[in-house]
This record gives C-alpha cells, sequence and structure tokens, in this order.
C-alpha cells in the first residue's frame, strides 16, 4: 500500500510560529506586567476612576481614521468584512472605543465619566526591531469635564502611576503644554486665522508633525520641513510646510520658549503668541494646570511646562503631556541615548462628537506599558512578581506517585507552592535537572527506604551549587544541604528553607 | 454660503454600536471578572503552573481546524489575509496557541511543561441571547506528561480553583471519563476495529457528537441520532450513525454505566467493554485516577467517574473531565434547570504532532470564566470587589478649586479612594445627584464661610436616605448625618465614616 513518505508529510505540516510582529510571554515575563498593571490600576482607581472593557473588535465605521501617524490615515489597522455587512477591525488604541462608548451609552453614564481601560492593542504596521504589531496599552480618560482641572488631575495622577509601576522621582518628568499656545504661535506667524479655521489647515499639519520629531531631528531638520522641505541620510525626500524665514522663526521661538522655571516660560510663551487671543487662552489654561500640579503637591521634579511637547495626534483641541524618562540607556550600538516618552495624551474634545454631532469635552492619558517594562529592565528593576518555582516531589517509583501527590496536596494547602515531576522518572538526573530548571527552591525525594522508614529527604536547593548534569542519586543525597525529616515534618522543614531565604 | 443641513451631517456619522455579537463590560464587571482569574490563576501557580500568553492572533495554518463545533470545520473564525501573504485569524481557544508554542519553543521549555493562559478568545458564530463573539477562557495545560497522573492532577486543581473561584463545595462536581473506554465499547459494538483505526470513523464522530448530547436530548433522542437519524421540533432532520439497535445498546449501555461509586462504575465499565484491550486499558487508567484524586483529598463530593462524559472534540485521545454546577437556575420562562458545564477538558496527544511530527502527550481544562460568573450571579454571589465608590469633593466655588484637588489629594495619601466633582459646578443639587449615582461613601463641602473659618462639611452619604433630586445645599447640610470638622481633622472624620461602615 502506497504510504507518504517523512518529506511528503514534512511538507503539509504547519510551521510553528508567532505570526510576523507579534510574540510570546512566557512565566516572569507575563507576571511583570501583570504586576505593573495591577499597579498603575491602583492608583487610577484610588483617583475615583472605574475600569472599562470593550472587546478587541469594532466596527471601521466607529474606528474612524485617527490613527497616530496621519502621514497614513487609510492604513495601520486589522480589519475585515463580516459576513458581507459591516466591515470590523481589531482596536489600534483604548481611545477610539471609549469615544464610541460615551456616545453610546451616553445617557447611563455618570457625567463626568472616568474611566481606565487595560489591554493590548492592535497596528498593521511593518515589524521591526522591538516593534511589535500587538502592544498593551493603559489609559484612564475623563469624558465630560470641561475645566482643565481634569487635565491637570491626569497629569499629576500620570506621575503617581510612574511612580508605582517603579520609576523612581527623578527618572521622569511630566511635560505639559497646550495646543492652544501653538494655534497662538501659528496665528503670530500668520499660519491660523480664527475666523477661517479650516484655511491652511494642511500646513499646520506639516508643522505639528516636523516639531514633534524636534528630539528625533534637532532644530536644523525641524526648520527644514518648516520650510521647502528634508533629505533624509537615505536620500529621500519629506516636502516641507512651506514657510518663510520668518514664520518658521516664530514657531522655532514658541518651541524654545521653555525657562528656568514655569512662571518664566509662561512669560515667554505669552510674548510669542503676542495678540493672538486663543494663545492667551492657551496660556491662561496652563496657568491654572500648574497651579492646580502645585495644590496635588506634585512639584517642578514631577510635572513642568515644555512648549516643545505637542504630540503627533491632530485630534487634540487644548492641553497635552507626555511622560518621559530622563535617563539614558545604551542603544544597540552602545551609544548612549535617552529612553524617551513612555506615556502621552491630552484634550480631545471632538472625538464623541462624531457620533452624537455634540461637542464632548473629554482628556487622558496612554501609559505604553510594553515600554515601561522595558524601561525597568534597562535599569535592572524588572518586578520579580512570582519567579519562585515551586518545590519538585521528585518520583522515585511509579507505584507510589499516590504518595508523592499526596506530598504536594499537604505543601500546597500549606500555602506552599509546589508540584510533583511528571516526566518519566526512570532517570532521575533528568529529573534534578529539572528542578534546577525550574528554580525550584526545594526538591522532596521519598525512595522505598524512606517511605519503610516513615522519613523523607528534603533539599535545600537554593543552598547547593548548581546541581551537575549527571548527579547521582547518592552524590545528591550526600549533599550537605540535604535533610532526612519525619513524614509528618515535611511542610515544617520545607517552611523552614523557605524562611532562610 | 451653502452649510450642511443637520440631516446630511447625521446621515454620515458612524453609529456608536458595540458590533453584533461583542459588548462592553463597566466597573463592578471588570472588577468581578479580574477577581476571579486572579483566584484561579493563584490556584493555578500554587500546582507549578507558569503563566504563558500567546498574542489575539495567529496564522490560520497553525491554528488548524480544530474548532469543538466539529459539524462545521471550515467556519468559526475571524479571519483575514495579511498584506497578501498569510492568512491570520483571532485565536479561537487556548490550547490551539499553545500546541503551536509547544512546537515552536520544544528546545527551551522545561519538560513536562506546565503552563496557565487567560485572555479572550474569538468565535465567529451566529450570536444570540447570552451567546457572545468574545469570551475569556482561564486554561491550565501540562504538555510532555504521558501519565494520566497528568490528568488526575489537572481534575484536583480544577476542583480547588472552581472553590477559589467562589463556588462552594457541594455546588459543582468534576465528571471524569476516558475516550479509551469509549472505543472500547465502540468495538464491542463493532464500530472500531484496532487494526484499521480509521475505518468507520465518520460514524464513530456521530456517534460522539450524538452522545455529547445526552443532557439535551434526553436517551431516546440519542438512541436515535445513533440509528436513522432525527427531526428536530423545527423539522429540520439530522442524519444518524446508522447503528443496528444491538449496536445502540451498547453504546448506550456505557453511557448508562454510572452506578452508586467509582469502584461499582469502573466494575460495569469493565463489563460494557467486554474483551476489547482497548477498553481495558481506559478502565484501568480510571482506576488510576481515581487513586491519585483520593491521595490529593478530592473525594467523591468533588470528583466522580461519569460514562456519560464524553466531550464533544474529536481530538481527545485520553481522559477527558468536565465540571458542571450541580444546582438548578430559573431559565427564561421561569422553569427550574440544572446550570450545566462550566470548564471541561481532556488528553490530546496529537495536537503537537500537527507542527512536528513526533507525538507529544499533553492534557489540560479549560474554564469558562464569563459563564462561571453568570452562575455567580445566579446564586447572589457575585464578588462584591471594588464596587465602592469613591470620597467626593464637591466643588462650590471654581476659584478655590487647588483647595479641593489639595483635599482629594490628601485623602488618597491616606489610602482613601477620592475624587474632585468635574462637571459643572453651578447646581450643587447635581454634584449630590452625581456622588449618589457614584456610590460614594461620603462627600465633602468647603464653602466661602467654611474655608474662612479654617472647617470643612463631611456628609455622610451612607447613613442618609437617597438624596432628594433637588436638594438646596441648606436643606443638605442640616441633615444629621453631616459633620462640621475642623480642615485638619478631614482625613480622620472621612475615616470614621468608612470605618463605621
Amino acid at each position: 500500500m502506497a504510504r507518504d513518505d517523512g518529506k511528503a508529510a514534512a511538507a503539509r505540516r504547519p510551521r510553528a510560529e508567532t505570526p510576523r510582529g507579534f510574540r510570546d510571554y512566557f512565566g516572569a515575563e507575563v507576571a511583570a506586567r501583570k504586576a505593573m498593571l495591577d499597579a498603575i490600576a491602583a492608583v487610577y482607581h484610588r483617583h475615583g476612576f472605574e475600569p472599562l472593557e470593550t472587546p478587541a473588535v469594532e466596527t471601521v465605521e466607529a474606528l474612524g481614521k485617527f490613527l497616530p501617524d496621519v502621514d497614513r490615515p487609510n492604513e495601520g489597522v486589522f480589519a475585515w468584512q463580516d459576513d458581507d455587512r459591516d466591515w470590523l477591525a481589531l482596536r489600534y488604541d483604548l481611545t477610539a472605543p471609549l469615544a464610541r462608548v460615551a456616545a453610546q451609552y451616553r445617557a447611563d453614564l455618570p457625567s463626568p465619566y472616568r474611566r481606565y481601560a487595560m489591554g493590548p492593542v492592535w497596528r498593521n504596521e511593518k515589524p521591526g526591531p522591538g516593534r511589535f504589531r500587538q502592544f498593551y496599552q493603559c489609559d484612564a480618560d475623563t469624558v465630560g469635564a470641561p475645566s482643565v482641572a481634569a487635565d491637570a488631575e491626569i497629569c499629576a495622577m500620570l506621575a503617581e502611576a510612574l511612580e508605582a509601576a517603579g520609576i523612581a522621582r527623578g527618572d521622569y518628568r511630566v511635560r505639559v503644554n497646550n495646543r492652544k499656545v501653538l494655534n497662538g504661535a501659528m496665528e503670530a506667524a500668520g499660519l491660523f486665522d480664527p475666523a477661517e479655521p479650516d484655511r491652511l489647515a494642511p500646513e499646520r499639519g506639516i508643522v505639528l508633525r516636523a516639531i514633534d520629531k524636534l528630539d528625533r531631528l534637532g532644530e536644523e531638520g525641524v526648520r527644514a520641513l518648516l520650510g521647502e522641505g528634508r533629505r533624509d541620510e537615505s536620500g529621500d525626500f519629506t516636502k516641507g510646510a512651506g514657510l518663510s524665514a520668518a514664520q518658521a522663526d516664530v514657531v522655532l521661538a514658541f518651541l524654545a520658549a521653555k525657562r528656568a522655571d514655569g512662571p518664566a516660560t509662561l512669560a515667554r510663551l505669552a510674548e510669542v503668541v503676542g495678540g493672538s487671543a486663543i494663545g492667551a487662552e492657551g496660556v491662561a489654561e496652563l496657568e491654572t494646570v500648574a497651579a492646580l500640579l502645585d495644590a496635588q503637591g506634585v512639584g517642578p521634579d514631577r510635572a513642568e511646562i515644555d512648549p516643545a511637547v505637542v504630540r503627533g495626534l491632530g485630534y487634540y483641541t487644548g492641553p497635552v503631556y507626555e511622560a518621559a524618562l530622563t535617563f539614558e540607556i545604551a542603544d544597540e550600538q552602545g551609544r548612549p541615548r535617552q529612553f524617551g516618552s513612555v506615556a502621552g495624551g491630552g484634550r480631545y474634545d471632538d472625538l464623541v462628537k462624531r457620533f452624537t454631532g455634540q461637542s464632548v469635552p473629554a482628556t487622558g492619558v496612554s501609559i505604553g506599558v510594553d515600554r515601561l517594562l522595558a524601561a525597568l529592565a534597562a535599569r535592572g528593576r524588572a518586578p520579580a512578581a512570582g519567579t519562585m518555582g515551586p518545590v519538585v516531589v521528585t518520583v522515585m517509583d511509579r507505584d507510589r506517585m499516590a504518595d508523592c501527590f499526596a506530598m504536594a496536596a499537604e505543601l500546597r494547602a500549606a500555602g506552599i507552592r509546589a508540584e510533583v515531576y511528571l516526566g518519566n522518572p526512570r532517570n532521575f538526573g533528568n529529573q534534578l535537572k529539572y528542578a534546577d530548571r525550574r528554580g525550584a527552591p526545594a526538591a522532596i525525594i521519598e525512595g522505598s527506604d524512606e517511605a519503610a522508614r516513615g522519613v523523607v529527604q528534603v533539599k535545600d536547593l537554593r543552598l547547593g551549587a548548581q546541581i551537575a548534569a549527571g548527579a547521582s542519586l547518592e552524590a545528591w543525597k550526600a549533599r550537605p544541604a540535604q535533610a532526612e525529616v519525619p513524614r509528618a515534618g515535611l511542610v515544617a522543614a520545607v517552611r523552614a528553607i523557605l524562611d532562610r531565604g
């Protein structure tokens, strides 16, 4: 009878691969992220925010086209058609679903509605090193509060959340700015006319994206993008906003308005926006935010006004803010560089209006949890939650498996993490290697000899050196860190090892 | 100038709707699920299982076609093509991704590998009442352990997990069976020949699905499906397996083999499988599982052998198990009915083989967390985690917002959940309604009069009756549950109310 040969069978086998741009998270990685999310959620909760969990899937219609990279508004989501009806997509952030919820349940939600949300979001982008197509966000937003007091609350809460997540005070800075001040500078530069708010909008969009790249391109790079355009190292040319040198000067003066302290910066900003009413409104809002940060005990070592912060998103209408880590890490080439932004947000008064036609004030922040975890790892401070392995009960004899199970159950009933070795028990060395691999603090041995005498061997694996690959049972038992105890003393003996630390 | 009229604008507005078959979870719902997942994860962790988080997205190739509803193997997933390359899909369970991981990282994972995973899964099915296209699963699996000791461990752990989740002992039962016993009964009925294992596979598939419907259709319904077929109430006809009456008798004898206790059931099963070697092997495995459950202190009040449990999935190869809630709830028509299954699993030794060509033993359970939450709600025992609202600091005067922020920050620094009212402060009645809506235990008032005298009003909202919609500030202050305290005594006064409570 004809049978498939091995090769043909192999050719039909599916590839065991994570899809391109996605990754798996194991053990301590999962525990560390959970510990961080729990710590941040506790801060949000203490501030009166309520959890909300929307589905991963939204209609494309509800999501809209508000992806951060405004250069490519039509791309970036994973989408498909649902049974020849609606187009569905995976959410690309947690803000668009909130806007949908705020519109859908507007009669039932408290107003203002403070909510937090955490979970994965998806971007259909070209993956790169450290750049994944699924990652976690952890957001807090206030919907229905027109006052910038809501923005000040979120900025202070962001500082507390970062500290709860393990970022030391001094290692981060929350930077606050206001789009109205930017619009005031644009008005002073002749790029914005309150009487015709839509005129020159494309040019202002280019300006926005150009100044958002200040960190990366420096002042000269931004100046080029404000003017005719810029050719990058690869030779690609990015068309600029076409501003005159005088106009570019006003924009660059805005970006460079930061002074030694908040009041001095505010005074300088008032000069830059000149007679612009919207600009003056923005400066006044920044003053209020600064006063309310102070009232909450958030000083300049934690939050500051920084005109260079603009945030790339087109939909912000007032205060914008971000949190950057201030320490340096080594890049792939070993060169020191700033870690940079780990959270950002702002006021977006028009997102809910898309659905209802009525403007609903809203403001909120998104923390990039995966970047924050990477930062902690770079500082050598990754949370150690749940990294201790279980006590491993070894199996000397398949026929006494029930005894092994009873011992593990006894340990667990005492609150001690424990498991029975469930591989092939014949090679005892493999059991020791397994216990080592699992980071087990202790191993339990009960051979027929021990069983007959009513005792067990308890081995302290944290004291012992690395277990040699081929260690025999006898050699292992001879080590000093092993003790024979009465069977009834099992739990006490293990607890003594754990307490020893 | 021509402007859009309201109608045209409304026509262009997106609908604010959760996609068909999806839902949003608010506040206490999110907190209750999180509390349940945390409780179950703690049990899994204590048993030595490690967390694993795979992405929501897998290649269609890696997922395979193992959806539970084996009648429609080609449907049921949300899928799309990735940039004209691989087809991608949302995972429909947590087992298929585990099989992919076990194959992909087989050189790096400990063996046996115990892992747990929790998160949403997606099914592209017709939504119905209480039937959603995204729901949570909470799985634990052991890969690489050939012994049924691994199955016994998971069955005992399942009982503990259900109790940790709030299901009282006596309100659930873990039921264990073994596909090998079923195959033995099939062999006894002439439906399975170990020498030609693939022959009559379609008929056996129909038998499997028929007996999985015993709960719903009763013995007569199953007998019809074992024979020529069955016409349901709507008039639809389901083709049967075509068994003779004598063959059907053997299968039905298997299903009815449960006796008063485990040993009696095992003895009866040994009779039903007759001389079948595979059947005898299955009975012996069930005996081992029973002994190991006993060793872990899991008695017949928590787990039992039940031949009627077969699980619909085609891929199980040995032990199968499920947990059912034993209490009755009222259905939509108010009639009492069994709540039924909330968790299920079994041994699937061939899933990893799809990728590697080598058989890898594996067994695991999946808990349907959303069904379990519904069960707790039906018993009036929904976890109350995080349901207390924040202390609300009211705002009498916009100019003293900084004072309000300072008070809220002070309360939070003392560990008390607190927020400032951020809506329009002009109508004080709205602030009181808001505090009521938020479930606030207390409200703080500091008018200009209080500020001048260095005091604040602290209102105990849990003592007071429902706040009347239009209550005036004066009427509200007059209530006995309100106290004037020195500003410096704010935290102590609020804590006294919380402790009272």
